[in-house]
């Protein structure tokens, strides 16, 4: 599947400061680059775009492709100025099949070309995906196209029509019919693609394909341009986020991975580096066994679980997804996590020589790796089976494990904490290993 | 796709103590149970049976197939005493698209079935699993049928011809062709699948797929019944297993796997918690901290590695996979290599009480954690890319540990083997980070 972008335009709104729109910055990646990177998510690596105003400046900037790994052509329009639906029809002789037609300013979430992906064309009909929720914010009612439906086709488009029950998201799933619908309004004087939509609407050949609550966003001005920064750092919640994650990590590590997102050499691995390093201090303040220290520990510990966010954050943000730093991640954590409670044994244990510190610090540690273990194939049935909203159990994850030393460390209490990091930990083993024998049950074969 | 499997026969060189020969039980399986397991390992669910000696027996043995989690029709063949080509003839009218013919006496690995589901069968010749290995002692040359091959078409096929270049295996990849051509044989008096697969080579109808090397038998007699049930046992080693694991703990575990495989209470998860149990003893006696204690750790830790790999035999060789208990398996692993541990660091405490005992039983501990969580990702990575040839490096695996601590126990040098273990572990974790980030540099995206 190839995919045709429309990035021909002057974007006025934004550009007193961004010229033009498409190489517009956000964290770290263009405008343009998000669509493509994107759409590389599903599979799609091959790209047509349509490009107008300052081309030279766009073709130079992206190239060829290389640096995304996909293949890019171009497409100059030099009657950008009349409007898009030109743009895309300038399309027509370099594509014969089906694809999907992009807008380089309306960012959106992978999942939604997934689905589109899956539909059949053999209607030979054009698909718009539509948002349904009329009250959103992640638009302007004003600027938007609208669009009014029945069933799944699409009756009448456009910006300024009466009645209208869906909105245009700027994502469809075309087949060549969609040139010919353009040239036929071309020809009556109407440039733009919502025109070439209505005539394709007359005759019943748009569907629609609704992606309500779906996140998609045209970045327009600089309302939207807020919007989409905070939509997307919105979007960094995982669904495996444990209660501290949720509200007391993320809310922060969100914000600091924000600010260094625009930065490139923030990268995933150097922040993984970072967190490793807060919790080697923590570790090594345990270690000296004062209070002070112990605090300055808790503390320490508290602040690597909050960086520990921060990796995966940027990866998000940057597409700069990498099984090696998945693992480098994973394995510093286990290190980490070892270091800590040692350092921690080691306080008790300078507090009161007694080997059954020792033997705790043990447990505690046994219950903390078998947490981190089991958690690969715990997280994988949970998020496969959906089970993690029926979850009321408050998941014993590393936030929060961390976050029970910090307070403990807070408190003083060293010792009570270990002793009841061993017992939470190896009773959230010994429950996920029931949970995982029901999850299990379904695919077991004997 | 459906499978068809000829189980009408006598098998009369067998039947003196087995009778139907398809109802011969091998670990607790019976031979025909193999053949619908097997195919069921590679996505097929369908299967007709055609029966006719002691057709009641059979039929009543193996039901409908919902045992199995599959679908079974049986045909009856009243000529069954006539040959196996009438027995396959009998299935004309329920077959009318591609089908893979198996016999019920031929056991097979899955792997041949699943590179013979993905070919093209487009030309509408039937496909013959051929083995070139003349010299092979998996069968008697005597009895096998014959095949005379040019390129990858059948020339002549029968028990008696003069001139020949493979072995017929058996396992076919059939197009309805195959009824016509046994018509034609049978209105000829020819009443053998071979005759019929001699009137398709006639018309160039008959194409070879050689299978050369990978495991099929015909279990046709005492001898090769003998054969079978050696070679299925020598399947049970696996490729990731370590040197010791190989050399020292897979002759003995199979041996014991090959005798438990009979009694149908053996479950790969009780045999599971019975390597537990052994490592638990083991970690008690250590924990005592004597020299005689601590050899009878020793010897125990080693019992127990090699039971550990009798639950995954088991598993195999009597279709009980279950993700469950493969992570059963691990999650006991991890408890058990951590209390042998713990006991060897306490029996180091009781005979030098210095913190610095704990300390290195701390990071064996981490080491030992680190090897298993890290040996998820590096194994997978390692079977992708077939990385085991080239590993000369020994591999630091639950094997080599154990085995490390059952000589260590015998020498009464524990202190020594947890600095050994916590040196070896913690270096092999960090070898195997780099490891991986070579081997996910090709499908790293930033």
């Amino acid at each position: 599947m190839e995919a045709l972008i429309i990035a021909a335009g002057k974007g006025s709104r934004l550009n007193h400061r961004f010229s033009p729109k498409p190489l517009l910055p956000i964290y770290g990646l263009r405008l343009i680059e998000r669509i493509i990177l994107t759409a590389k998510l599903v599979g799609i690596h091959r790209f047509k775009i349509v490009v107008g105003y300052k081309a030279d400046e766009i073709m130079k900037t992206i190239g060829s492709g290389e640096k995304y790994g996909v293949r890019i052509e171009y497409i100059v329009n030099p009657e950008w100025e009349k409007g898009n639906g030109v743009s895309v029809s300038k399309a027509k002789q370099y594509l014969k099949g089906d694809f999907i037609l992009l807008m380089s300013d309306h960012l959106f979430d992978e999942s939604i070309l997934k689905k589109l992906k899956q539909i059949d064309l053999d209607d030979g009909r054009c698909i718009l995906c539509v948002d349904r929720n009329l009250d959103g914010n992640h638009f302007s009612l004003e600027d938007v196209t609208k669009v009014r439906m029945e069933e799944d086709s699409v009756r009448n488009i456009g910006k300024n029509i009466d009645r209208y029950n869906a909105i245009d998201t700027g994502i469809f799933l075309c087949t060549p019919v969609i040139f010919e619908a353009l040239e036929e309004s071309i020809s009556k004087g109407e440039y733009s693609l919502s025109a070439g939509n209505q005539v394709l609407s007359k005759t019943g050949k748009l569907r629609t394909f609704d992606i309500t609550g779906d996140f998609w966003i045209d970045v327009d001005d600089g309302i939207s341009l807020k919007k989409a920064r905070k939509i997307l750092v919105r979007n960094l919640v995982k669904l495996t986020d444990g209660p501290i994650a949720k509200s007391l990590n993320r809310p922060i590590s969100t914000r600091i991975s924000s600010k260094l997102a625009d930065y490139s050499i923030m990268t995933p691995n150097l922040l993984t580096l970072f967190s490793f390093l807060l919790a080697l201090l923590s570790a090594a303040f345990f270690f000296l066994g004062t209070y002070a220290w112990i605090i300055a520990g808790g503390v320490m510990a508290q602040l690597s679980s909050v960086m520990d966010g921060c990796d995966g954050e940027i990866a998000r943000l940057k597409f700069k997804y990498s099984q090696f730093g998945k693992w480098l991640d994973r394995i510093l954590d286990r290190y980490a996590d070892s270091f800590i409670i040692l350092g921690m044994t080691h306080a008790c244990w300078l507090a009161s020589p007694n080997k059954f510190v020792w033997l705790v610090g043990f447990l505690a540690l046994t219950g903390t790796f078998l947490n981190s273990y089991t958690a690969l194939p715990y997280d994988e049935e949970i998020l496969k089976k959906k089970l993690w909203r029926k979850r009321r159990w408050i998941r014993v994850g590393r936030d929060m494990r961390l976050f029970i030393i910090f307070v403990g460390a807070l408190l003083n209490q060293l010792f009570f904490t270990l002793i009841l990091l061993a017992l939470l930990t190896n009773i959230e083993s010994i429950r996920r290993l029931f949970i995982l024998r029901n999850a299990y049950k379904y695919v077991q074969k004997d």
